[in-house]
């Protein structure tokens, strides 16, 4: 059966309101090329004969690694002036799972959630815990500094500014996103199926700005934010974090493929515009099964994305 | 439809091995009482006209109250020496879902996490940001001495001198606990459904003995220790709480019944002798319908649980 498969990866940097001041080909290309250079790197890993495990790793520790997007650096502050970053993520093969919530000193939080996964006994480790225990493992040790980056200190103190508590405002855009950040449910993550047929699934957040301290979101709960199940699907969410919880939305999309007999499509959209609009919520998420399908589904007007099959033209998206 | 629910109550006091030593009828007496006590209460409640949401909150917080059980007084000892308590609670007819995680100085987890459900815009709360939160709401604090019992202090010792990290030691018992309480997993939940056909579940905990600070089992998290959805099903778990979460244990048993059109007993069983016992994973759960059907699976020798349907003597066992 897994001769059928077609191997792929596919990525995406958060979803949201399209920001009004931010039509322009130029502020676009920075993000085109940001994604295209990061799906790229999971197609040559796949090509290379590269897990679904790996393949996610690395695309979301690139996510990480930019400025651009809600995860590592570039996170959003909290309500505190702080960053607490959280990640998961999921091997479909072996259903091991890991994750960390709220570590405010780890440059790679998806690497802790894998060294959760690997090598503790555990599935979740949260705070000063889930640090000491990165550390141990020999991850990058950063000082908070280092997740500082202009665009989101005004963001944050925008909404300060506007006493929305960790609510989303949607009338202070800024120039340099297409999505407006200030709406934009910042979370990274990446869905891949490999050459062999097995799927992985990795999320990584800083998390909703100004948000109070100890707020736990979808990103590093199992079955909420990330799952991956070789018989279903791997899938990462990304939007309003409580109701992605509320409804068990990556795991959803896996329930309704195994017991209802459902597409990854049809399970997807289900979810997306059926679980999460019937409670207000907005986002999206990215599914991929183990034939290689993919759904991308949103229900707000953008969701970063791009999807890398091996031997293909990775296809880069923004808007609807 | 509401009219053929019969109003229920069950609570469980968390699953295990039995203690060898422990086989007396004056020791099991002492679980017996309680449970019976607790469960009793929550008829009470229920035959007033009490929600399901009132009759869990109050059943867990009887739970934590008495140390003979692993929640609230009678937590048992981080390997650093502490106590950190997770607790959650989901009320089926909204969908709304509180939960708290590693708090050390809150009386009353299953309150915190209503109070986070009720009063704030968050799903999850960990570590000080919950505590802060949970004060902030006119909840008792306690001295982290309050957690105090000799039983898991003597547990504790125990396990530190067999360096078993937070592992289960079989060969160590003690006399006054009918189930293993070095092997037991200690939760303690609720569930009921009410004269109106509606569900809710709470889940608390103290973890694993010796468990490594910052660990966070399925207790707290929506959807692996707890879940509750007037349509299908209330579930609360206590078990291998990384496999519980990886299994997606509690929203399980839901999807199951929502896609696949299985009855509770069905799901409920396919879940503990299935996907938990597949992955080596040990524990149980209780679960109840819209209709009052009630479900107990567990694959280890024990649980405690009880059974109180409105009008009826309420059903108190221990062993299988």
């Amino acid at each position: 059966m897994h001769s059928v498969s077609k191997p792929v990866i596919v990525i995406h940097g958060g979803a949201g309101a399209i920001a009004r001041q931010a039509m322009s080909t130029e502020k676009e290309q920075r993000y085109r090329l940001a994604l295209g250079d990061i799906v790229r790197r999971g197609q040559q890993m796949l090509a290379e004969g590269g897990s679904a495990l790996d393949a996610v790793t690395e695309a979301v520790r690139l996510l990480e690694e930019c400025p651009l997007f809600n995860a590592g650096q570039g996170a959003v502050f909290t309500h505190q002036g702080g960053h607490e970053l959280d990640a998961s993520i999921m091997d479909g093969h072996t259903h091991s799972a890991g994750a960390i919530g709220g570590v405010t000193c780890i440059r790679n939080p998806v690497l802790a959630a894998r060294a959760v996964m690997e090598r503790s006994p555990h599935v979740m480790l949260v705070g000063a815990g889930a640090e000491a225990f990165a550390l141990s493992q020999g991850l990058e040790r950063v000082a908070p500094a280092f997740f500082f980056t202009a665009q989101r200190y005004e963001q944050w103190q925008r909404a300060q500014a506007n006493n929305t508590g960790a609510a989303l405002d949607h009338d202070i855009a800024v120039a340099d996103d297409p999505i407006d950040p200030d709406t934009k449910f910042g979370t990274v993550g990446a869905v891949a199926c490999d050459s062999l047929g097995h799927l992985a699934a990795a999320t990584s957040t800083g998390g909703m700005t100004d948000k109070q301290t100890g707020r736990v979101g979808d990103s590093p709960i199992i079955g909420a934010g990330c799952y991956a199940d070789d018989a279903t699907a791997a899938v990462s969410c990304t939007g309003s974090g409580e109701i992605f919880i509320r409804q068990v939305a990556a795991y959803d999309v896996c329930a309704q493929m195994a017991y209802g007999g459902v597409s990854l499509l049809d399970a997807a959209k289900r979810v997306i515009f059926g679980k999460i609009s019937s409670l207000g919520g907005a986002g999206g998420l990215i599914a991929v099964d183990a034939q290689g399908n993919v759904a991308l589904p949103f229900n707000c007007e953008g969701m970063y994305r791009a999807t890398g099959y091996v031997d293909r033209v990775a296809d880069i998206q923004i808007y609807r």
